[in-house]
């Protein structure tokens, strides 16, 4: 089909009500005339989204393989117990190990992101020790010290296992609180790390009940009696001939979660172990045999290893919303429900304006973190470039500091607000499936319970987006003296253009725009900005220390921070569909992208009225252009998410099959998962009892009659 | 202690800095200093919410009686899987049908509301049986029909055990969609009950897996070949004796669900059952012998029976809203994290404004949901009194009638938004407790997943907020036309002073006022429903017909019950702060209403700005306001939630304890609920010839040498 030939036929699918006609019940028909609207090569789509055509076929091969392996079987899950999940994720490190072997590390890299959409239990106990134990090493050991472990194996797996021991039972966010401890014994030569209290257990330790040989553990650093806070040892905790465990190490499992159940969390508590003073990880502080404490002259730079866990979460909460959307989108165009007085066929959910409401928008979220999350890991992969080559005295090095900085800060609130966003997405998907959305093989339940933690690991949100606040309410600082700001946060050099400033548009049909919609959110941050500076200079000015003063204006430096985060996730939305060559495509892209500027807008419309920059009337209009745009996108609905790619294993939910044909797969998925009990369960135990128990006053002699009621029951004759 | 003492000890509790010093980190004395700044009688309080202290007694004793009762227990019910909740479950039948059995119908409510609390899935399956079974025998069921049923022993389940079939796989919401057929053979004197296609197979239908011995099925009634619609059938499905299903009944399971496991869910399959005439519920349309239809002269009047639905939603909404909150609350009340620079001590979680921002609100709008769900209780009541003893020719009854159907409207958008916002509330309280919130221990997890489902039965809250909708867009061209609305809808009536008012206070502070907060109620509501009436108008002037023009301006709609229900709760609340006799109780409450009114203006921003009630300079005071009444609410937020009396048994989660005594209980029962392993789990056959296995290029030589690391790695002497 030409490209003009398709577009003529789209045309007449959206215009002809003969069309309605030809609907049928059946789903699979159902889904497919959704597919031959499409106004755009859903290819090239899929192309752009993945970085090219050949990352698309590399997935494709990928997802292929994970199929086939039936360690990776799927189909299975939701039946499966706490021991038997952890049995079965174990069972993957094998195949896994094989892929890490041999395979670089960009196509390796993929993998693990359709991993984490696959099981995410396993994404998380094997990142506890590729991510968190062997980064440990990779960022706090002497050059000679990672040697020595990753000969002892720690990268191939031989002969040990690690985890990460952070978090204690009384300390989560506050690493610099943690209570366990490392003193120091000068004539040993050995640190003695101890548990001293009930809340300094390590806690909710990954890998730690069935899994760790060894331990990267945090404890305080006491030397002759004196504290130099938190530091990394390395302690084994089992045996790796028998897997006992090690005398003073007590492990306990954590048991029972929300979800993620493949992951072996456990707590650990330290009965005065010894370890070698070399299994202090020494790269920045270190501990001489006499018992010299030699500290790093800088603090060490982190912003590194935590900006890549938060581009991480950033692609992730895009790539798991995007899953839950293809199946509440894909359900919402063969579901039908309610017919329309002129016809016997039903509706289908897809065309109810309100079912649009709850979809598209959400739909163009995904986009807008997908867009986010990709010019994300560019920017991080060029900065960390910069910073590996850079020399100190290298004239460029404070811009890149400074963004470095910005970006640090930004992320911070995008690591809070997309995983929140992911968050609601897939409540949202699930709602919109109705009851069959509570449903454990519709996929939508579990991906919400093994979702939620991210909105609380490696940062909880709510820190997040205070220190996002903080850093805006700095930067606002810095410009009024005059400091030119990086470009993330560069609408705070211009204030006196920003503040007051209002949309300045000779009709209302010009404020669909995105040079509109970027100046909007521009002006609406800086004055969220200096809102929350202001306050935050008054409880200065009123005698508070600056920690407190914080503390005081930290709900203006969340709504500061919310917005801010909004803002930059339409302008990398805006940005990114700049970029695409193919023109069709872009043309849908666009609808989209401004889609998600005015539903953003319209989320947050006592900020844009507050600040006047749009006048009520203007709002109102928004609010009507956001109908428009969802009928319009829903158009594209389909196909949009087909440019996603997932195949129908990665889905894995009968709702969200490519084919549409939902219910039939759906009924032989409850079928095979709930095979007929060879006995009536508990009915000679309980049932049995109860119904045939005497009761007070009964009579003997109702028995029954089941197919010959009473005939003077008939009083209508 | 008398009233002034308490003020005075409360003002020294508030201001004195000498007090931080005697904080301490013993989460018990955390707690204990809560209580000492009380400034109310709590148990004023508790007999306040609960009716009186008669019925406050009854509660306590109820709980002690659950707890007590091993059928009920409930620490170790995180571990269970399906199928031991489900046979735990069935256990309590005998325990309840005891109470039901001997104590009277007011007593037994309150039981079952704790039971919702204590066992959300037992509340749903004994739920079915009498809430659905026999409520449909009471609305279907002729006089005769009725006693025929309740003497084989519907209500004493002497024999049969009913279930309730009314959805499909194909058709949930759609009732006059559903395509189970009951067809009359004239002859025989019986109905075919037939499962024509894949998607008319019975869904969901809880109880049917295991349970029932007879179902209510809902079914297109056809005779000579004409349909009549849906109506109702008993159909007998398991012999009694033996469980096994009857000819041409075919049973499954539906296995895995989000939550409410201990509920056996089933679907159904009927292929030609034969059922005697009778078994057609024939309250409303009759058939007889000779295959007559006699049809009922008038719809029934179902809004009764649906309010009760509504209402029981409502005021389970507030109950487990309570709970959860007692949980977030008391776990901020213990819990520290981050040290004041000036301070040893780390600060309360409940002292950061964020966290107080985090709760108070939602705790303000529990207390709105049971205002409303008591009042609506109460309306619920006497208008049911004054149907029954009404007489058609009653003058009064016009109105009564229309304030029935305008509680019935009202209700459709509280049940929707009071599910919606207890759900919210249940994970903002697991987000708030941090990781500890993601462990099955804690409970909030599983509250949530059991309670997510509230959104989508009984009328799926997305479809209930646009019947709200509906109704007012009604009622408002019915005011426009100079009809007189019920009370609730009243403010319709004064369009002509509503539209275009603004808030005219002489100082920013004057709008601290209930009637200024509910005059800008009135105003915004009135403008949100005139908007969406006259994008309906405007619809029906374009050529829609009525139905697509609600479907099209369903957005409007609801947005316009979104702020009518929200409106709505917060004048329950207001007024039921009024009838409050105790002062000091009165006094707390009215901060806590004040915070509720505010913090929903600020949610709401968006409108208020809109139709400019408040400028944005009062705006800007009310979510200042918000963050002053945060921590006014703060100060009583562990006495008022033990006002809401709930006993540890019930809470059953160590983070919510009365005594604040957190980390010991949760510590003690992870450990209980995961003893150590008899073996390493899959050590030996999937963890060991892991860690020993060759890996290519790998010297032999590096056996392990835990506790001697290599001297060389000593870089740093």
């Amino acid at each position: 089909m030409t490209g003009n030939k398709r577009l003529e036929a789209v045309r007449q699918h959206l215009t002809s009500s003969e069309d309605q006609k030809a609907h049928t019940l059946d789903p699979i028909a159902s889904m497919n005339e959704e597919r031959k609207g499409t106004s755009f090569d859903v290819r090239q789509l899929t192309y752009h989204l993945d970085g090219g055509e050949r990352i698309t076929k590399l997935k494709e091969n990928m997802m292929l393989e994970f199929e086939r392996d039936p360690l990776f079987k799927l189909d299975d899950i939701h039946d499966l117990n706490k021991d038997q999940l952890r049995e079965r994720t174990m069972e993957k490190f094998r195949s896994i190990l094989h892929h890490f072997q041999n395979e670089s590390v960009d196509t390796f890299k993929k993998r693990i992101e359709l991993i984490s959409l696959i099981d995410p239990g396993f994404w998380t106990r094997f990142g506890v020790h590729y991510a968190l134990f062997i980064g440990s090493l990779q960022s706090n050991a002497t050059p000679s010290q990672m040697t020595y472990w990753f000969q002892k194996g720690a990268v191939s797996l031989s002969g040990m296992i690690g985890c990460f021991a952070m978090t204690e039972l009384g300390h989560g966010s506050n690493v610099p609180g943690l209570e366990t401890t490392a003193t120091f014994e000068e004539g040993a030569n050995q640190f003695i790390i101890h548990t001293p209290t009930l809340t300094a257990t390590k806690w909710w330790i990954g890998g730690a009940a069935h899994t760790a040989t060894h331990a990267i553990v945090f404890a305080q650093l006491i030397v002759r009696g004196k504290r130099y806070g938190t530091k990394c040892f390395v302690v084994p905790l089992r045996d790796p001939k028998t897997y006992e465990t090690l005398p003073g190490v007590t492990i306990g499992d954590i048991g029972k979660k929300m979800g993620r159940d493949g992951i072996d969390n456990g707590w650990i508590q330290f009965s005065n172990v010894r370890i070698p003073r070399n299994h202090m990880l020494m790269k920045h502080t270190k501990v001489t045999e006499l018992g010299k404490v030699i500290e790093p002259k800088l603090q060490q730079l982190t912003y590194g290893a935590l900006l890549q866990g938060r581009v991480a979460m950033v692609v992730d909460s895009a790539n798991t919303a995007k899953k839950a959307l293809t199946i509440g989108i894909r359900y919402a165009a063969v579901r039908r429900q309610f017919a329309p007085t002129n016809s016997d066929i039903e509706t289908k959910l897809l065309d109810y304006p309100i079912h649009q409401r709850r979809l598209m928008p959400l739909l163009a979220q995904a986009f807008a973190m997908h867009f986010t999350g990709s010019e994300m890991t560019e920017m991080y992969n060029d900065m960390m470039g910069q910073l590996d080559s850079a020399t100190p005295d290298d004239p460029d090095m404070d811009q890149v500091i400074e963004a470095l900085k910005e970006t640090h800060a930004t992320s911070a609130g995008l690591k809070a607000f997309c995983t929140w966003n992911c968050l609601h997405t897939i409540e949202q998907c699930r709602q919109a499936c109705g009851g069959h959305g509570y449903s454990a093989y519709t996929g939508l339940a579990g991906m919400y319970n093994d979702f939620a933690v991210q909105c609380t690991w490696e940062g909880d949100n709510t820190i997040l987006t205070l220190q996002s606040g903080r850093y805006l309410i700095n930067s606002y600082r810095e410009a009024i003296k005059g400091k030119k700001l990086a470009p993330g946060v560069g609408y705070l050099n211009e204030l006196g253009t920003l503040i007051g400033k209002r949309c300045a548009v000779p009709t209302l049909q010009a404020i669909l725009h995105p040079d509109v919609i970027s100046e909007g959110w521009r002006v609406v941050c800086a004055n969220v900005v200096k809102n929350a500076a202001i306050q935050f200079e008054t409880c200065l000015a009123n005698g508070m220390d600056v920690d407190d003063a914080f503390e005081e204006c930290s709900q203006a430096r969340l709504y500061a921070a919310r917005l801010h985060t909004y803002a930059y996730l339409y302008n990398r939305f805006a940005d990114g569909v700049q970029k695409v060559a193919d023109e069709r495509v872009r043309a849908v892209l666009t609808d989209v992208c401004m889609l998600y500027g005015l539903y953003t807008i319209e989320e947050n419309d006592g900020a844009f009225l507050q600040y006047e920059y749009f006048t009520p009337q203007q709002m109102q209009f928004i609010r009507a252009q956001v109908n428009v745009l969802c009928k319009v996108v829903r158009q594209q609905a389909i196909p949009l998410v087909d440019a996603f790619n997932f195949s129908d294993y990665i889905i894995n939910s009968a709702l969200g099959r490519f084919d549409g044909n939902v219910y039939i797969h759906y009924f032989e998925q409850v079928k095979r998962a709930n095979p007929p009990p060879r006995d009536h369960p508990y009915f000679e135990r309980l049932i049995k009892p109860l119904l045939e128990r005497r009761i007070r006053g009964q009579d003997d002699d109702d028995e029954d009659d089941e197919d010959e009621p009473e005939s003077d029951l008939d009083d209508q004759e």
